[in-house]
């Protein structure tokens, strides 16, 4: 089946979201990164309704039927911590923004909440330390802490993340179609192999 | 650094081996699959201290120095089980190959064994079990087992010979610099990436 979506998980600093962005321009596809998702989820405002039901993980359910509900209902939240809270609300947008047709959709754990759809193409990117660690203090400048504590500290939070929501094993090559290491493949070059495989 | 020489790793089952061929006859490359690494390492006859030296893996010893030396000389295998002898030996193979210049080699974990030179390209072919399974009985037909419980079972031996001699995790992504899902990217496709990485 031809693939007209792309998730791209990536290691902090491995340099995925810029090749998530250069891909969806290429293509002339919307680009949804992490942040991106989030807020839509925050802003959407969603019906008690809604959330309910997606805290089941229930595929296929309609975001946009539910949006723009009022906010602030009481015992929205159903007991669940705010991370899950905003986990099931993801999870609806994630779902609703492949139902839209073509795009590029960065974090969030998409690859598995997306895992059942034939048409996607899920995308790992990573890089060793010293490449990632060179990185961030190349685009992000320094900080108080090593760049190594911040990648060591958000690779764990991201593994705990993924191990949690997914119950899979976070970097294991099998969730993935094609996992690229940006330490020795250049990003305009891992833009142009998942080119190359959206136009098969 | 440009990358002249290929490990494939991969999943029994994958078709990493028929892509392995399929690069290394596109780029007019040698191809040494783990069968014949093996019957280099059995049939070269090897002198006493070559595998005394190479049991400590130390890289950049000949082999070829050493070749033809007299078999069957009383201590050889300086009490090490078989496969840690042969382990041995073809780390001492594979080092040795990859001196004499560009090629492909697929399986007798490779990738570990040239993971400190730079002008290799690590690639691991992975796919899920439906699809292994299938491939299986139709390449090398039924046997008294279940596909599934051989492929379980080769999968369980690869991980168990890979982490005993390398340390490091079967199928992990940061192993590699390209880990290719076939269930989702043809053969011929997987081949296309790798010589495209090839030619930059």
């Amino acid at each position: 089946m031809k693939k007209t979506i792309i998730t791209i998980s990536r290691q902090f600093g491995s340099g995925g979201r810029t090749i998530g962005r250069k891909v969806a321009e290429k293509l002339g596809i919307p680009f949804y990164d992490k942040e991106l998702v989030e807020q839509v989820a925050l802003e959407s405002g969603f019906a008690p309704k809604f959330v309910e039901e997606n805290s089941e993980h229930s595929p296929g359910k309609s975001l946009l039927s539910y949006a723009f509900a009022p906010q602030g209902v009481p015992g929205v939240m159903k007991g669940l911590s705010t991370a899950d809270f905003l986990w099931n609300i993801q999870c609806g947008v994630i779902l609703q923004l492949a139902d839209q047709g073509p795009c590029v959709i960065v974090g969030r754990n998409a690859d598995y909440i997306l895992k059942d759809r034939e048409d996607v193409l899920h995308v790992y990117i990573h890089a060793d330390m010293d490449y990632r660690a060179e990185r961030i203090v190349r685009l992000y400048g320094d900080s108080e802490k090593s760049p190594e504590t911040r990648l060591k500290e958000k690779d764990k939070r991201r593994a705990v993340n993924y191990q949690h929501y997914t119950g899979r094993t976070w970097g294991a090559s099998e969730n993935y179609d094609l996992c690229i290491n940006t330490a020795s493949i250049s990003e305009d070059k891992a833009a142009e192999l998942i080119i190359a495989l959206m136009n098969e």
